[in-house]
């Protein structure tokens, strides 16, 4: 990844609801035009208009049951193609001098892990050229690249959030603003807590955690890149009015001021717990019974294992409840090829996940402590307690969830600005 | 233009109708399948799916009444690699190695000449290898190219044409298929005569008169890239059933055994006779004259001039219906900026052009006899007549266009196979 380019180059990347139509394009373009008008270079990176890469995928799986990724990527990729070539003729109606740069163009380099590519370089050169030639916006078509072998790439669903990081790492931009149909990140869902409340920071630890726990806000691959090369990123909405401060900013911890102990409540709502019982503890037995359950496409989240007796353990974890079937065949089989012994598997397909998150609790204790003090004056029983440094979750039954947290984020004071920075002891 | 490739090579081109759904690219991919079978290794041109391209132009057009050229084929390209990413994909999935190529993968060079490039190069090397490891079938998007700058060019429309000949060339393939919605190229409009038959053979020059004379089946500069690379082109239906002698092979005039007389009747319904009298003879006034229209866009077709008399002389020519205004007011403002004088200038716009058009009549006389003799008889008026080496036309009144063309065909026995050989006295 190459650094350099323009003081004040911005990137600002619009999702295919902000694309969907040419109306709606056109109202990014003057958003686009604004920042311009305040003296920025930018690198506009468009999505697909939305439901048009479903089409496409439709297509592909119309032709069969298997299909050539390579093949897939070429078809898929087409979509933020045609919103680029749009993206860049509006502005250039509004007199803006703009271009549109498919991802061979400029190129945007990956891996040739067609479908899920890693972008491995963006070269800076031609483009940075451009924009001390007087063009002021490059509008680049997201969630593609170009594979060593001359291939089209894409990136993966909500890709073209790790081609924007990837685009202000590799040129220094300013920052990262992130059009998309939400306002920014909440510190818990505001369909289960009526007051929830948006942050307006928010460090690159606590997204990682809460993205992966349910706050699709942002691919988690585009948090990790803006945290490694300390890229500022910011999720704001394309139809709300403009002002200052709109969105989310996601940023180093170094960059609030105030350290956080608890930014939000997250939950997964369809959580299994799975429980082998009297599983031989001896050195591997983790690998024995984790590795077929890789290999079957099981998504291990929590893993709990109890003290041994007798040199015997309970081994605990959880996956998505519909997946279930696959873990259970899975386990078998292990047992029936000599893997590992184990005298009873119990699945509970009851629960569900609720976690909190923040920076905060690495310097706090007592958090743990609040939390399940919480819990437990709603009468709730915690089955299963994983921790990390800055994330404590439980899995409880799924009855009680919404209860849970709207519990939480009431003891954590998460409805009141800067309230968050506290904890009651 | 590079000349190599396989011996057994054979293009194959889809038009949008042809590939319109994923059941027809399916029906599609049979019939290259079939190719394959017979031991043939295939180029595959397609088209967008019927609809798309307009689909995509309408958005162009949305976004405002001038647009830059590269942005609009950035845009429009992209229905051509939705195409054929699934024309690989329904190919593999017939277990028929295939891969699809998009215009700057091959890359298909051009000039700069956006929305109507012309194909400067096709390098051969990299496909050829492909074919040399096992490939059966490379798909190309029709219709785009790559400039010496690095921007997606499309050709025009009707572009995918010339893009399947320009491949033909370049790998010297054994013959290039048209697949389109009509089933050859036939001796005249079986709308006006329903005895119209269809013909197996058609010369380049003659297909090049009647293509733009309105037989819209091949892009003309298809043609003339196939005359003058001498590919063997066949127009064909993709959607009868396959036989060896299905459609109309356009070829040199060497293969075809039988010299024909008159190959088939054209028409224009809509041109108008413009005549201007009372010209001032003197070098350089048909420049004078014609020099503006060209530049006021008015398509010139035929051009008569009579004698002189008395150092004057009229000029007669013909253009389409609707350009007859814009013709008149290029006219006026030439003679008023003292380009040249004239008495007065006639406008009949109540004419029609009926050609006929044949190799033979180069080296048969009596054949514009006939033609006039045909008109007489049925009290057609003859009002202008120009004649090529191949070709004559006449302009008639327009509501006798219909009775003209059938007496033409009845005259030359268009209807009968074979019959065209011979021309009565």
């Amino acid at each position: 990844m190459q650094i350099g380019g323009a003081m004040s180059l911005l990137v600002m990347k619009f999702g295919g609801t902000s694309v969907a139509t040419p109306d709606r394009i056109r109202r990014a373009a003057k958003r686009v035009g604004r920042e311009v008008a305040n003296g920025h270079d930018v690198i506009v990176i468009v999505s697909a208009m939305a439901g048009k890469t479903n089409e496409l995928v439709g297509w592909v799986n119309d032709t069969g049951p298997f299909f050539d990724a390579r093949e897939y990527d070429a078809v898929v990729s087409s979509g933020e193609n045609v919103t680029a070539g749009l993206m860049a003729l509006t502005l250039q109606e509004m007199e803006i001098p703009a271009r549109s740069w498919q991802g061979w163009q400029v190129p945007v380099q990956t891996n040739s892990s067609h479908g899920a590519a890693r972008i491995t370089g963006i070269p800076t050169e031609t483009m940075a050229a451009r924009f001390a030639d007087g063009m002021k916006v490059a509008v680049v078509a997201g969630f593609q690249g170009v594979s060593p072998e001359g291939r089209i790439t894409t990136l993966g669903r909500g890709g073209s959030d790790t081609t924007a990081v990837a685009f202000a790492a590799a040129f220094g931009a300013v920052r990262c603003d992130i059009y998309t149909d939400v306002d920014g990140v909440y510190t818990t869902d505001p369909r289960i807590v009526r007051r929830a409340r948006k942050l307006d920071r928010i460090a690159f630890e606590e997204m990682l955690e809460l993205a992966s726990l349910g706050a699709k806000v942002l691919q988690t691959r585009s948090v990790e890149l803006a945290m490694r090369y300390k890229v500022k990123l910011r999720v704001l909405s394309s139809f709300d009015e403009y002002d200052e401060n709109a969105g989310t900013l996601v940023c180093g911890e170094e960059e609030i001021m105030e350290s956080n102990v608890v930014a939000g409540v997250a939950y997964a709502r369809d959580e299994a717990k799975m429980t082998l019982l009297g599983v031989e503890d001896r050195p591997g037995i983790a690998a024995a019974i984790f590795g077929p359950l890789a290999e079957a496409g099981v998504n291990v989240d929590m893993i709990v294992q109890n003290i041994s007796e007798q040199g015997h353990t309970d081994m605990t974890f959880s996956c998505p409840v519909d997946q279930v079937g696959r873990a259970q065949k899975a386990i078998e089989d292990a047992q029936a090829a000599g893997g590992f012994a184990y005298s009873e598997l119990l699945a509970d397909t009851d629960t569900a996940k609720v976690s909190v998150v923040g920076i905060g609790m690495r310097s706090h204790a007592g958090v743990a402590a609040q939390m399940f003090r919480a819990l437990r004056d709603e009468g709730i029983n915690i089955k299963v307690i994983t921790t990390s440094e800055i994330k404590i979750s439980v899995l409880i039954d799924r009855k009680y969830m919404e209860l849970a947290v709207q519990a939480l984020h009431d003891t954590f004071d998460l409805d009141k600005p800067g309230a968050e920075r506290s904890v009651r002891a």
